[in-house]
């Protein structure tokens, strides 16, 4: 899932918060969400970015809630959606529950490869409705999205009449190099955009509280749309991070995890290169949970699907490639999440994927 | 919205248990709930009424998200779908976001008039894919459904190939009458019936931890659904709902609330025939929190949308009858919840009603 690991969830300060009295607690919270919320989430988008208007923003039951809503919202049968190759499993999915059409687009280093859009959309024989995108340390591939793609991506929108679903869970988990301005920062209000945000990376993801920040006119659709999927975000966990946030608490927070991550990040690159050398492709994510590995030279044949159970056994796991691509492609490519993990087990993680792998050319050459 | 009032929220003993270690507390919970969540609402279940098997459990963001849920997987573009008239406001409004189409039968003092429906469906056209009920002290009605009708109302759905959505949120608040036997008890693990549940009106709404018994086939789609929606329900709140029904605190929990919503009740229905005599017509339920009522003689002629200001200025609140029906039916009527308050307010309340249907009258021969 990708979930921060349980000591690096403040769970003692969540405790202590929710052990004081608060008005209402348990009562059904505004569909919109708990005003006081609101309040905390602009000011950390003003000390992380912008400053945002409160009328714009939406809370969601978790990230997935944003995606769910925007897609609700835009999606019609037989729309078309771009998507990058390889993207968010559950983005995919949302789009395809409401009957998108979806067109996979490919991924390099500097993220979407926007100049390839306009002619698969033209193969496509239709113009996109939608294009979802995760601009930072992209799930799965760990990439970024370059600020010259992020700007052309938006005139792309325009010119299609289409909307950008900017999907940022990792974006305040930068560790390394400089910080490219958001969608939200290139392109202010901007109401083609819908950026879906959420605490579930830099918090804890079984609050399952996240938000969105979209076009006024777009929210009070979004808002009806809330009304009649949950309600409302529950309310005592809402409450609960606008408390932390309100102390201030969630840059010190955030600091721990950033540097936390590095290190693991580093410690996992360095094991790769050290125990694979140029049998395996990664990228190298500046911040997020995940790097992208590919199989190269004597592994390039294997399947990554047909590997994992035998990765299981020997003590590993990761989520294959197909998992991350409608189309099934990447059979010979994996994620890897080195948040979870610290520098020893990531270590060992590693060594035993190599054993793993070494196991199935015997397998191979056997058969 | 028709939520428990904060006196009726056990918060101290909730905040305890919170207070209580719990492992894992803000990871992910499973997609399908929480397992000792599950365990406890399957023995819950068995108190109330019959044994459930745990792999017809499906743990949901509060009954709405299990609306949600049984409406994304069953109705397509174009689809019938039955609901009684008047209904739940936000079931209408899921049944139409995924563009149902809307079919509203009568509902008597027996409940949903079935031996309407094959008329109905005639007229219609095309037979239904969905039949929405709310069995139990209907909202907005109060009433509740016959067991007769309720056997007649599955034959139906096996000869039209339907499912029934059984929503039952007050089922548990009955405090007079006889205990009509659920949809789930006269035809156990009937594939075509979904039963949507929750800890709103018996706990709080603002947990929104509720679930959805249903086909283990149809549970594995709904899975994969939800998991695209919201990923799962938050995470504590499903520990806490589980601790606190470990503990065996509900039932106790539900005597208190029955016994306090008999009083008001009572309060309500006497203070309304004191008052109004025969100029207004009301049901009179044996649970849950709402009471139907019917301007008749002077004030029949009173549009309650158009009294709904003037009944705000007096300090009276209530929800209009045509929030109720998508055809915008029931001008005549009203929707008055007497779980809310104690008996004192509500019958300053019904005395506002009163004082702002004769202003209205007054209003009214001025023009």
């Amino acid at each position: 899932m990708g979930a921060p690991n349980a000591e690096l969830i403040p769970e003692a300060e969540l405790a202590e918060l929710y052990g004081q009295p608060a008005e209402g607690r348990y009562d059904y919270a505004a569909t919109e969400g708990n005003p006081q919320l609101i309040d905390q989430i602009v000011a950390y988008q003003a000390r992380l970015s912008r400053h945002i208007d409160p009328e714009r923003v939406l809370v969601t039951t978790g990230g997935m809630q944003g995606l769910d809503i925007a897609f609700k919202l835009m999606v019609d049968p037989g729309d078309l959606v771009i998507v990058e190759s390889p993207t968010y499993t559950n983005g995919i999915a949302t789009a395809l529950s409401y009957q998108g059409q979806i067109l996979e687009a490919p991924v390099d280093d500097d993220g979407l490869v926007v100049e390839a859009l306009p002619g698969l959309v033209e193969a496509a024989g239709k113009i996109p409705k939608v294009i979802y995108v995760i601009p930072n340390f992209q799930n799965p591939s760990g990439r970024t999205m370059s600020e010259a793609r992020r700007l052309k991506l938006i005139e792309l929108a325009e010119h299609w009449d289409a909307f950008i679903i900017d999907d940022d869970p990792y974006g305040a988990l930068r560790f390394a190099g400089e910080n490219v301005p958001g969608f939200d920062e290139l392109s202010p209000e901007n109401h083609r955009i819908v950026s879906v945000r959420t605490f579930s990376k830099v918090l804890a993801p079984g609050l399952r509280v996240g938000w969105i920040e979209l076009d006024p006119a777009l929210r009070t659709l979004a808002i009806s749309a809330k009304q009649s999927m949950d309600t409302c975000t529950n309310a005592p966990l809402q409450q609960l991070v606008a408390d932390y946030l309100a102390q201030g608490r969630l840059e010190s927070h955030l600091e721990t995890l950033r540097s936390v991550y590095a290190e693991r990040k580093q410690a996992m690159v360095q094991a790769l290169q050290r125990t694979f050398d140029d049998q395996v492709e990664t990228t190298d994510p500046e911040g997020g949970f995940f790097l992208w590995l590919t199989l190269r030279g004597r592994y390039a044949k294997i399947n990554t699907e047909e590997l994992f159970p035998l990765a299981l056994e020997f003590g590993v796991a990761y989520i294959p490639g197909p998992a991350f691509a409608d189309s099934g492609a990447f059979t010979d490519a994996l994620r890897l999440c080195f948040a979870t993990s610290t520098p020893a087990r990531i270590e060992l993680g590693v060594q035993r994927l190599h054993d793993a792998l070494e196991a199935m050319l015997k397998r191979g050459a056997a058969v």
